[in-house]
């Protein structure tokens, strides 16, 4: 492709965005695709010959797009957002085009800076405690990685490897695998599952600890288990806190915690992925406390800094105990520099040695939208929520199931789950909002989650007629069928509905 | 931002990122600054209000590419290419516009769908096993991970659980941290530092095992170790061979070392991340040999490809050993079709849960270039290898130090190490090209990489010549400083070159 084939493709490629995301509610959320329908629309084989951009273009709107989930679209009001913004777009677009990796200083310096000036940036920002900054003396900064999974399971790892290192000092007569043996770490049941992944993954057990009635995790229960299990001989070593967890958007108590934490010598990280972004407003202080008492944090920027996926902030008060875990070397990544200043090689903060100019999209999602933007980003969603909240409370089908928090309001029809149930299902089908569920104490609710780039007052009272008409059709359906003698009956009201239920093969893994 | 102004941006992003690639080599590959010029530049907080996109690139211009490393020059000749193409950058901008994460089917049906169909055309391009295929009966195929260091990581995890599995179930007197604590894996000496990492991360020992002469890692090595490591009670797990070893391009004997892990039931994973590319040449199909024998395998699309990092391929022979490792789920994940189709649910085949649409970049790069476009490209970064190759045979001062293998030459300046350590640091001060070095016996090495977006005849004869001239100005000093009786003195040879030797502080990680 010469360059004017390029200027044409890329120009061609905004408008394609532009309408993309200007029309978006024209569309319904979830697309109306089977298993398969994408796959065979396409050519089993590479073309031989290079074809025109154009041929693309066209088969992205007609065959890629109808099989789309938006996750966009002011109508998709699942899990949480992934919201993306001009400046984001723009800056993949750049990162793309300069085309450098930067796992050490030397492989593209301003890569390295630019990441350090961002995180410092975005660190003041969010109130986070100074030792969290790069530009202090200490050994402590920030650092972007791929996803909150990735940031957890760094924080796991490297803890893992400090407390093996602390036992064969303190130990000697006990060998490795004698130690690695008794290790345990600790979460909440409602933290995500990355978190239990990353257990998984570290071959160590993460107990996750029964949160309270009001969902929120204490250092009660930390320190129960924690004494249960030191006087089983097991060795704690780290606690993952959640603010915002995925199901309710509970805060874990982060002071009560760090004091349990602090007493055993076990790591705290925070996963603060969702809430994290509400860091930086006043109104919402609460949320910071105990932060100063963490050894290490993470915050999703797209889901409310408007910087799309991938992009997980992630800070560690110090850092040396991540590269001393990782740190494996070779005479072709040394570089002058290396160790001799207070500029970072990340490739030792992180799972993989390669890494995207990611600070740049941070970099001008943030210049281009100023802190009020992103300020404004962050309460416009609260102030979405409460509208949202507005609507449950003021229909007595409907009740919370917790308190509003942040984005997220999580609520339920009155009465049985299976009300709850069919009526998602018929949401489901009609494909004009996306909410998904979640369960706690044996109570089926729905998760309605601000989310989208752009937001409207306009789009919450949709999604709300949307939910209450299709309550009371299904009301309807429900006394329908009781007047004719058949209530109760979960299998003629499945198929009443016309329900699908799919016998495909189980050969391949789901 | 709106519309038109996202449209302006955009417009003048295609143009600057043209421009950028256009003038490329009027630049210096390695950027002139010391540590901390970029940081320095910058203000220490985000701006309060929103500042125009023309202020971001005149930043962009002015502070950041002066400070970048340029990776898509020809005059990049380090580590190996990562190299980006119209196609792949235009695919970036459209993946982030269009904004969707795909981490499960009903989460955007037509981003799964996609990945299925490029890994499958990429499968069969490069002429890898059948069963690799998503499109045949079995378990296997192919998922798109962010970089070689996850591939060869979720490999090592997932036959760490297997073996775990299989030997809780034969030998239930072992509890599980007598087995975790007997495993052992193995992989050449010449491997790459991500393959050592992935074994700290996984808490299992990884056996560098001594290549031969000829840096090839052979069966008979293997048995040896597995062995002796079988009498001392110790558990196999999974060997990891290389084709294309990253500091020579060395190329394992995958057959002998497939014989010796089906003997002894040995998950063998290959880290095809360089060489892979080559499995598409008829020329080069003796590379292939032994690949129907492989457990997995993985190959980086942007070394050969011209799909930009990140973008990593790795095929399963089986994906149910890696899912039935990985799957933690919430409610909030489940679908209709979970567990009921052909169609995979990625989250499970990989470390995070959140993925990005990577497989349109894919899509778009391979339909804009042709499978006839992706095969010259490797075929000229062949041809022009062996057109340096001939340079280093011509000119009676240097030595190949391995045989030219795909684009990477190795090669040095006869004599003593310390000649090619100051050619190699004379270059890097006159910053035209960069390379880096590796060493292999004692002897130091320079590698010569062909890479860069569009590398050409000309940009071989660049890199010679300057490398011959500073060979040249560098054995003239040399016989300068022998003629006044300082020959062999090497601080003063040091002091004479102007090198600087750092005394930052070390407070900071590395």
């Amino acid at each position: 492709m010469d360059f004017d084939e390029f200027r044409e493709f890329g120009h061609a490629s905004i408008e394609f965005i532009i309408n993309y995301i200007k029309n978006i509610r024209e569309r319904n959320v979830l697309p109306s695709v089977e298993p398969h329908s994408v796959v065979n629309q396409l050519p089993r084989e590479i073309p031989e010959q290079a074809e025109s951009w154009r041929a693309v273009l066209e088969d992205l709107e007609h065959i890629i797009l109808p099989g789309l989930t938006h996750w966009q679209s002011p109508y998709f009001n699942a899990f949480y957002p992934s919201s993306t913004s001009a400046g984001s777009i723009i800056g993949e677009l750049l990162i793309a085009g300069i085309g450098v990796l930067g796992f050490s200083w030397i492989c593209s310096p301003a890569c390295t800076e630019l990441e350090v000036v961002v995180m410092d940036w975005l660190a003041k920002f969010l109130k986070l405690p100074e030792h969290f900054l790069h530009a202090t003396e200490g050994p402590g900064g920030g650092v972007i990685q791929g996803s909150a999974s990735e940031a957890v399971l760094v924080a796991v790892l490297a803890a893992r490897e400090q407390v093996v290192c602390r036992v064969r000092a303190s130990h000697p007569e006990l060998s490795e695998s004698d130690i690695r043996g008794k290790l345990v770490a600790y979460s909440s049941d409602q933290s995500n599952s990355c978190i239990e992944k990353a257990g998984v993954l570290a071959a160590m057990p993460i107990k996750l600890l029964p949160a309270g009635e009001d969902l929120i995790l204490r250092g009660a229960a930390l320190r129960s288990a924690i004494e249960q299990d030191v006087t089983a001989g097991l060795i704690p070593v780290i606690c993952i806190a959640t603010l915002g967890t995925t199901g309710t958007c509970a805060y874990d108590d982060v002071d009560s915690l760090a004091t349990v934490c602090e007493q055993y010598n076990v790591w705290l990280h925070v996963d603060a992925a969702y809430a994290g972004g509400a860091f930086a407003l006043d109104e919402c202080s609460e949320l910071r406390r105990g932060l100063e008492r963490v050894d290490s944090l993470n915050f999703n920027l797209h889901k409310f800094m408007l910087v799309n996926f991938d992009c997980s902030a992630m800070w560690l008060r110090d850092a040396n105990k991540v590269v001393d875990s990782f740190n494996v070397d070779r005479i072709y990544l040394k570089h002058k520099y290396e160790g001799q200043t207070q500029i970072p090689d990340f490739r030792h903060w992180q799972i993989p040695l390669g890494r995207r100019f990611r600070a740049l999209k941070v970099w001008i999602t943030f210049r281009t939208l100023g802190a009020e933007g992103l300020r404004a980003h962050v309460r416009k969603h609260i102030e979405l929520a409460k509208k949202f909240e507005v609507f449950v409370l003021a229909d007595a089908r409907f009740e919370l199931v917790a308190p509003r928090a942040l984005g997220l309001v999580c609520f339920r029809a009155k009465g049985e789950n299976e009300i709850t149930a069919q009526l998602l299902q018929r949401l489901m089908e009609r494909k004009k909002i996306y909410m998904v569920k979640a369960e706690h104490r044996g109570q089926l609710f729905l998760r309605f989650a601000v989310c989208g780039m752009d937001p409207k007052p306009s789009d919450i009272e949709f999604a709300w007629t949307e939910i209450g008409t299709q309550l009371t059709a299904l009301l309807a359906e429900q006394e329908h069928l009781a007047a004719v003698g058949k209530a109760g009956d979960v299998t003629e009201l499945t198929q009443q509905f016309g329900l699908q239920l799919t016998n495909g093969t189980n050969e391949k893994s789901q």
